[in-house]
């Protein structure tokens, strides 16, 4: 039995939908059921049921979005560092391998190779990125799971969501037998608010930068093949590969949805934190190359993000 | 055998004297020998060990005072919020009380009753409560193990310590069998970077408070004297009994050291904060009754003051 905690999520409902498509054997916990949050109660729990493998979708993410998390320091903290340590150390106690949803927000910026040397750059709305990413993509390269995060509490500046999720990272690495998937930005066919292209939609304007994604199923999938074939316990970046500017993501909505709203851009940064945001946002491209070497198959986010246009369902 | 996690700490060296000074059987461990801080590591020494109550001292403090702990947010996390879940998680797995050494800066301010109406004041350097602290200090009562911390990130402001010790406390509560035991301010008679009494010597000017102080031997022989008797795990406030403006202070150690330095006062908070602080300080009140109903003894904080002075160890 697969032990499923935090599956009312919006994370949570992928997973639920792709193990009842693989017909597998598996059980959603609430925490209103069982307070998985408390150590003892989970070590019981795990005793009695012995599943042969956790997955752990909960987290605090901020409603409606990732400000919220400045606000409520104590749940972003209780739910991002302190509850995938409680589910370590209780997997750990029992010998039971896990899975963590994790963020790929704990990196700003990719790494930019031009001339053949490498370098960091944590914002790529910096013109003269944001030139090189449109003219030359193939000199944007993204972080691996060997480089170290950086828009942590450790390498601020950062988000109070970012440092928390970095620190959960830390808090679970190493100890028993765990995988770490990093998420990025899901999006689906489903209208709603989690849904970034959704948001993209619903914006009064857009904040034009560049990330890797994630489609909410392909993740679940890719997640779950990776226990699936015994993969390596670790890190994942596990995004559908390739990169986007949201530039690009309103062309294709405006291509396929043909809204009758036209898009407006914020002129720069400035002007959307000023207006728009108060936290940083996490910006960053991923690179997918040890999720792919396992075997595990992710279409590339163009054709992800054009698939889920095409059969895009409205809210209601 | 008593394990006890921090040793070499300021507050470690006193729990290290008086376990000394009962000539009871213990084991301290630093994080270089065996790193408790690791769930399975911990785990796999105490199975090993079986130790029959465990006492934590470890955490981080910041240095030189509680402003560091700003920057170093993940250290402060990590030792403050994970460490004390990791322990809790370890002693629990193995049925093993523990104590842990957590912080009255949970708190700012005092309750204050007056005409019959008790109300909850934060900042007590207010002219008008400063006059009743002075005039009549029965009006002023402290915090109770009951009453919910009013200095965290659930009630802000805080310092990101202060929220992180709370978190700590959150973390634990209600898993295994666990005392945790509220420090405040210690001091003793060896002049030290980390003594109050030293402290106050040093200061460029005295920030002039109100404060329930703990008595550095005085704090630990209490925490051991809690599980001597069995009292009942949970939460105790362990100071000594009453409350100490640091004009107090500086007035006894005028009176005793008769130091050739003339105190100076910062003018109000406003000064303070502006030329010798970055983040705000929890000033508190506790009330120790819970812990005297237990029948361990604690001397009355102005007889640990005097007592300290007339024993005063210069460094060197």
């Amino acid at each position: 039995m697969i032990l499923l905690l935090g599956a009312s999520g919006y994370i949570g409902e992928a997973f639920v939908r792709e193990l009842q498509r693989r017909k597998s054997n598996f059980r959603p916990l609430s925490r209103k059921q069982v307070d998985y949050s408390r150590f003892d109660v989970l070590l019981k729990f795990l005793k009695e049921t012995k599943p042969e493998f956790v997955v752990n979708v909960a987290g605090f993410t901020g409603k409606p979005n990732v400000d919220a998390c400045e606000i409520a320091r104590a749940d972003t903290l209780a739910g991002n560092a302190l509850l995938p340590q409680t589910i370590a150390d209780a997997c750990a106690a029992c010998n039971i391998p896990w899975g963590h949803v994790s963020s790929g927000c704990v990196f700003s910026g990719a790494k930019v190779i031009v001339n053949g040397q490498t370098r960091t750059e944590k914002d790529l709305t910096r013109p003269d990125l944001r030139s090189l990413v449109e003219q030359s993509p193939d000199a944007i390269h993204g972080f691996t799971e060997t480089d170290t995060p950086n828009f942590t509490f450790r390498d601020p500046p950062c988000s109070f969501y970012s440092g928390t999720k970095a620190l959960g990272e830390e808090a679970i690495a190493g100890i028993g037998q765990s995988y770490i998937w990093r998420l990025r930005i899901p999006f689906d066919e489903f209208d709603s608010m989690r849904n970034y292209l959704s948001k993209v939609q619903r914006y009064e304007k857009v904040y034009d930068n560049v990330n890797s994604i994630s489609h909410r199923s392909d993740f679940a999938r890719a997640c779950l093949d990776l226990w699936d074939r015994r993969a390596p316990f670790g890190i994942y970046n596990v995004t559908n590969p390739g990169f986007v500017t949201t530039r690009q993501v309103v062309d294709l909505v405006e291509k396929i949805l043909k809204p009758a709203k036209r898009f407006e851009f914020w002129q720069n940064d400035t002007e959307f934190y000023r207006r728009a945001a108060k936290t940083l946002r996490s910006n960053c491209v991923l690179d997918v190359s040890k999720l792919l070497a396992t075997g595990v198959k992710v279409r590339p986010v163009i054709e992800a993000i054009e698939d889920s246009l095409r059969r895009w369902k409205a809210e209601g």
